[in-house]
């Protein structure tokens, strides 16, 4: 995954992912540090909880670039903003492949670590839906995530299809490849049809009702 | 605690603790997905922070019957809801159960990292008490356990029961039966009797008021 | 850092972000172990989140005294609460004091594991910061911190002083000394005169309006 476009993908992918944390802050009495605070959450959140998990160091630590994009997110939207709406479209595309690659990420780094497979979509999915979720805890909202968007169940999708790509034994940047196209795929999909699993209704025992 | 006997009181507890959290999460525009990572994060996360804090790694990575215990909950939610309503006091009987093994539990894994008595009774009360606490703050309500439930405060309360045994010099699985016992007596006597502790009245200076 | 002098700011600065947790739980129906939970929380939070990113094991495993002082703040909000109110100055003068302590603790230990500086700059931060947004979180309340409290901008702002006065070779003590005067200044004079960052607007596009 070390090549000059999977860099630029990570990095257009930590943008989007910045920008939905702070364009989700806006308009909350949320000062311009934690904007920025949110922000990186959103963008470092799922790797620092997946690296935690793994027991080795967290990514950013080693590089300085994850917290300087999310800077250039911050200041991006708050100059740009008009113009920046008008690409919300084009946002949330980015946003789609950055969860498509930080999946991929995620996988590979727990095949790393030797676990076992089913770990490794865990960890895929930790990857590309922490960040998002603790987004929404820090603004003390029920997590998008649990109600109604396609997002995590995207990443599932994508890892079960890397193991059935390496179970065919496709080469690794093939299998990498086919395995984030699902999940991007999947996400704009559920995204664009409005697709949404059922809610669960309540279940509650006579007296408490 | 390798045996048959305290495994299936893991899983049982397991799936008790799942139930809890999927209970909860229901009727709140929750999906299903999201209900099952609830579940999820209400089985595994004491267990999970406990193994965090102590440096080793989670103990689900090594066994996915956490997983598949968690999905057998969620159909039995979404297939017997009506079924499992009248069964509220037998899971309840589990669900306490459940608290009093993993207390023991994350006390025994402590003593084996060679921590300081006092820290193992801190990690067996994270152990049983965390995953309910995440799983409020996911559903954006302030911890029951902070509220009014005698919970936390029964698996200190094993735990010191835990310590007291060992000093008298009690074998190790005396100590753990005796110790389990107090967390679910305790959790079920409070639960029956209504016992709470006080509520903390407002502190306020003069000017905030 | 380690000499009786240190050791006494610590201690103090425990107690008065144990204060500031209790203090904030108060009057919303949490009890006494609640209450004590949040304070514990909100002194050792920070502390805990800077070791597990950094790899190493939780300072307070090593050190009973900060449960005590947790236990001894607790005590002596529930007594001496109309006497507390009208400290609340002094009070806020040893948290200013612990926050620019608790930064340098950060900031050394993340020196001493090799980091670099702009990381140990986040990790003087965090330690400084996180107990209190993790009292938010536990409290459902949008962390005060995301708001407007410059708390988190005087850890920087101390922050970026300590590697200034290391690129002039100033001593280490003097070093810290003058980085936790930078921050206890920019904390208290924040607090003073009522300095605050911009909110950030609304940005949203049209559709969602």
């Amino acid at each position: 995954m070390e090549n000059y476009f999977t860099i630029l993908i990570d990095f257009i992918g930590t943008f989007a992912f910045a920008v939905s944390g702070i364009r989700l802050a806006s308009g909350k009495q949320i000062d311009w540090f934690g904007a920025y605070i949110i922000g990186l959450v959103t963008a470092i959140g799922g790797g620092t909880v997946r690296d935690l998990l793994l027991g080795i160091r967290p990514f950013w630590m080693l590089d300085s670039r994850y917290f300087l994009i999310t800077a250039l997110a911050f200041i991006a939207m708050l100059l740009l903003k008009d113009q920046l709406v008008k690409w919300w479209n084009t946002l949330f595309l980015f946003d789609a492949i950055g969860l498509g690659l930080v999946t991929i990420v995620g996988i590979s780094k727990s095949i790393d670590a030797q676990l076992p497979f089913w770990v490794c979509i865990v960890m895929g999915t930790i990857t590309g839906s922490v960040g998002g979720l603790l987004r929404d805890v820090l603004l003390n909202e029920v997590p998008l995530l649990l109600r109604k968007d396609i997002y995590a169940l995207a990443c599932v999708a994508g890892g079960l299809v890397y193991f059935t790509c390496q179970y065919f034994e496709l080469s690794v940047p093939l299998t990498e490849m086919v395995a984030a196209s699902v999940v991007i795929t999947v996400r704009i999909l559920a995204f664009r049809l409005h697709l949404h699993l059922p809610v669960l209704p309540s279940i509650q025992s006579q007296k408490e009702k």
